[in-house]
């Protein structure tokens, strides 16, 4: 994460301001409000404002006038139920925002989620920071023989340390060159400079980029179900874990169902459950016999720990 | 507006509550969150939580960190700027949520606004409230003439007053029967009663319902640009004039912007345009060599206040 | 169904049409195409237009050039693989309009699916048709004990007499005052007639009003998996039983696999994972120490046929 | 455009299928279906499917049974009145597929429309064709000394020689240092190869991908009002008309009036329609007077040609 001081200044003055509302506040999230969390070699992740809190899950469950005029143990279970049965729409009356840094192949999963406002930094209008993602070598790993889109075994230390130079050289340089072909700095006026749409177009996909990225409750936790997920890329599901705490410090009870119902659960299908009925009932139920391919008879076993 | 003394215990219970806060905070709508503004004569709208104020526009459209550190005028000329040339990513990161009560036929057109989140007061779950809108004298009137979907002239007095008897006495009547077919005050033990979700299909449209409503200013815009324009509906507009008058509080600069370009604003085809040029250089332009249709050309004529 | 003679003579002639295309194209959804599959007393279903087929689905997961490169059974393989594990944006990639004929509160309902393209027959500019849902007396039913919305036991001979007589001399005579209002028919030239968008508010929710509606399967799946349910009110339930037979002819292998999947599928928390596991083990699990609800021990429960 | 043998026997084989359909159907479009039209260097654009034509915009605005039981002239009329008065819905109900290969960081632009449905190819899955973008010299320009995201004059000869040197050179080695690090050629048995997950963050953003995309013709003609807007990136706007002239060929009457009261159509604000007022009284309003920014009165010059 490389802020300024001029950034760590601002952040502070913002963190100092402090004013009176009357609506819901939430002071476990107050206290991390636009401070940086490190992800990634250069990334940060940062809670720029909120709105609602558990409580207005609960009201727009029971669109009633008042606040807390049931115990805490009547608002969970009413907010478990909602998450359990599916009534997403209660989950939309908080809303969150961030300011993300992130590298742009990331940048490019992440925007695949639509249901969101997101402002980036624009390349056409200024220029890009010479920052770029270098994994840790114990990130660097191989192609994944059973899975098309993952990860296998970690490369050795010699194949790890070519591949970061090459990363490094070819980011370097073509930065490099894209400063050149910009010719911004009048180190040589004797020349013109590409227009910046331009010669964005020089850099590598582990350039950083940076924007405002809001979204509601139900659609936040429908991107954590995603990326937080252990079948996600390394390089998103960190920012969706730094995410998911936040959430836990601004929602609890949300939170607490979401993992119970949705994050730690899992989905059997019509054939799974007519063959779980039958190992309930004492059946030694083979593969061969139970209707279920054998990738997904490896799935329902995983799902339940054999 | 059929407020209790309960509800106006809570609305002031809540306006009491004050807690401290480290986000964007705009006095203006504080002092209005919670408090019913009466709408028709049953109806209301409540402002209940807000995120974001114009500096939030202005920060979006700068991807920067600070807030504040250009001034006023060169954050409302950007903000102009935005608003102008239909950059309306930023005016995404404020968001906005009501508490509105209003009649189930309005509710009906209100809900073709699809890009907002929702949750209404459950006729299936819960028995809908005796009140029903009545519209008042003045605002009977006959089928427009002119157009298609609109009013012409007020109904007059005997009129009225037998149309007014009419819709009293049908909506009270089949209240009561709603009543007698749910039985649930216990008048008729003898009887079942019938379930909600059927007995609900014998209320007229004109009942009212209630709903939280959440949006973002970019959408608020738009809706506000359909609703609060002279060719909505009066029922659903006096709706929207009052939202527009809580929206100048609450984003004086983006709601000025909003009111010079798009609702006091016109557009003009490629076609009028060619007209507007001939006429500029002080031809006197006929209707038969515009190039415009009648319905075009007095169109045209409206918007030049000619 | 209350279909004309011009309105069959109109199915007919638009069934009669025969053009050439280069698309997609399923037989057994154009066996289907414009005719009015009935739906409750004077409700009806028809498909009027339709894009791609099931191995839309899988070019979209393929983005390759081809069509039907591989062989049938890894079609499908790959379908049940996008299904089981939510990858949802190749079912997009197919899309389907209807035109309904619906009660008002049904129409109510099944608007809250806010991602599909809608247009409805406007009572601000047309008038209504004298068409009321009427249920048949089997449907009339008492509320729920155990579920606060849903429907317990069907009301006996008397009441269910008294019921309907109350709904069809509500509607009628509602819809009757409403005509008078209008005056349109011209049998009271000396008096002047109330606006269409004003008059329609005295008719009664089980109204029938007509719409075009049109979503992609993806959204067309999300809700047939909640009005689809047993769970969903029988009135909106029939018209999802009836868009879910048309499916099945449209995209028979996504459909399987959306029923296998999703609508016969059950999810397990994490805390029911536990006791799953457990279960499997021999252990015979008590609810007290099962650490879930006595009501998520009941669905629970439920879900396993126990 | 770089397709292989392979490709056009392909698109051949799938122009060759034809089936009989019942469903509106577009001789002109079916023409130009499955072909590829080349767009920059290698990219192309070519229709897959689509659904509706103009016929199914007035039906949905008339919600009626029939097709064509008016003029084509009066349906013409009601198209444009739709157009001209936002009445944006029955637009919807015409959508339209497009297979498109693209450089990324178009692709980054383009997909900043969200109400769109996308399939990308994955390079987590597969791997990245060698296929750049490498603009045209006539297309390399400076930066825009009056517009902060535009271009400005031709670089000549000499420097725009030196920046597709770069750009070729830094894409090729990048690509080539890719393909080392994937090590999927087999040429180096010795060594692991890295994930492809990792390696293709060292692509550059001129590096092609393809998508399917899909939208209606609502959302199709708000990106092509701000695509093929004469301010839109060159590399992208070439995308947005060729799009443009196939969805001439599609629904002619909706295209013509969009083209007419959206995209050559000009947007006066209120104080700048107050100017036009007084110019129409033969007022010679000066820029001091008119209440106008600088900027503003500039635009408006512009759009009155002046």
């Amino acid at each position: 994460m490389n802020l300024t001081e001029t950034d760590h200044a601002e952040i502070d003055a913002a963190r100092a301001q402090v004013a009176s509302t009357r609506r819901a506040t939430v002071p476990a999230l107050e206290a991390m409000l636009f401070t940086a969390v490190p992800v990634l070699d250069h990334g940060f992740l940062r809670v720029i404002d909120y709105m609602g809190d558990d409580a207005a899950v609960v009201q727009a469950a029971r669109v009633s006038y008042g606040r807390g005029t049931r115990k805490v143990s009547e608002d969970e279970g009413l907010i478990r139920y909602l998450m359990r049965h599916r009534h997403s729409t209660p989950f939309e009356m908080c809303e969150i925002k961030f300011h993300v840094k992130l590298p742009i192949f990331v940048a490019r999963q992440w925007i695949r989620h639509r249901t969101a406002s997101v402002n980036e930094y624009s390349a056409r209008y200024s220029v890009m920071d010479r920052e770029f993602y270098i994994p840790a070598p114990e990130h660097l790993a191989t192609q994944s023989a059973s899975n098309r889109q993952g990860r296998g075994e970690i490369l050795d230390g010699r194949e790890a340390a070519d591949v970061l130079t090459l990363l490094r050289d070819d980011a370097d340089r073509n930065y490099a060159h894209y400063e050149f072909m910009l010719n911004e700095t009048g180190t040589d006026p004797a020349r013109h400079g590409l227009a910046r749409e331009l010669a964005r177009m020089n850099l590598t996909l582990n350039t950083y980029t940076q924007w405002y990225w809001k979204t509601n409750l139900h659609n936040l936790f429908h991107f954590l179900s995603l990326r937080a997920d252990p079948h996600a890329q390394y390089e998103i599901r960190v920012y969706a874990e730094a995410m998911l705490s936040m959430t836990r410090a601004w929602v609890p009870a949300s939170c607490r169902a979401f993992e119970e119902y949705r994050l730690g659960a899992a989905i059997f299908s019509a054939t799974m459950l007519a063959v779980l009925r039958r190992m309930l009932d004492g059946e030694a139920v083979e593969p061969a016999s139970s209707g279920l391919s054998k990738r997904e008879w490896t799935e329902m076993m995983a799902m339940l720990g054999r």
